[in-house]
């Protein structure tokens, strides 16, 4: 991600979730949500693994940004979908950073 | 994860990592650290997803929780192998858990 202001708090969003088995436009929905999310004002950066869950991480420096990125009108069509088609169940928790540290080879 | 007292805040620890081509030994620590962190005080739950990124999120009732469970020695042992050996990288994101909203079909 994107460095954040020196000592600013910000904030993550934990997106946890299970699909279906409906994979019908997934894939090129999530890749246009990712490119749509890094133009949203307040964006700082995102992260991304799944196995059996997928765990998404997205950062930004406020809550505003959190609130003005849910309710993009583009975005507001692929939750719809999200919940229609995609997953079994979700879990959105929305965070403030307090602490981090890190470890680099 | 358990439910988390109604109303009450709780913490989330995001730890993300790319992993060494150094498999000796990670797997039994992974899983050992698992069992281990469930039997913590103030431990809630866990979250865990891997591809080329990993993500795992823990959840806790307070951040001496988290303090108490990062200064377990056996975890410190883990945590010193992790550097030595398992991870490329990781980087540690102490949250407190702001709001939350969920999606199940």
């Amino acid at each position: 991600m994107k460095n954040s202001p020196t000592n600013s708090p910000y904030y993550a969003v934990i997106f946890t979730s299970e699909r279906t088995s409906t994979d019908a436009g997934y894939a090129d929905m999530a890749q246009a949500m990712d490119a749509l999310a890094e133009k949203q004002p307040g964006y700082l950066g995102m992260e991304s693994a799944r196995d059996a869950m997928g765990i998404t991480v997205s950062y930004w420096e406020s809550l505003e940004a959190i609130q003005h990125w849910k309710q993009q009108s583009e975005h507001l069509v692929a939750q719809q979908f999200g919940k229609e088609k995609w997953y079994q169940w979700y879990k959105v928790r929305i965070c403030k950073v307090e602490q981090e540290y890190d470890f680099s080879r």
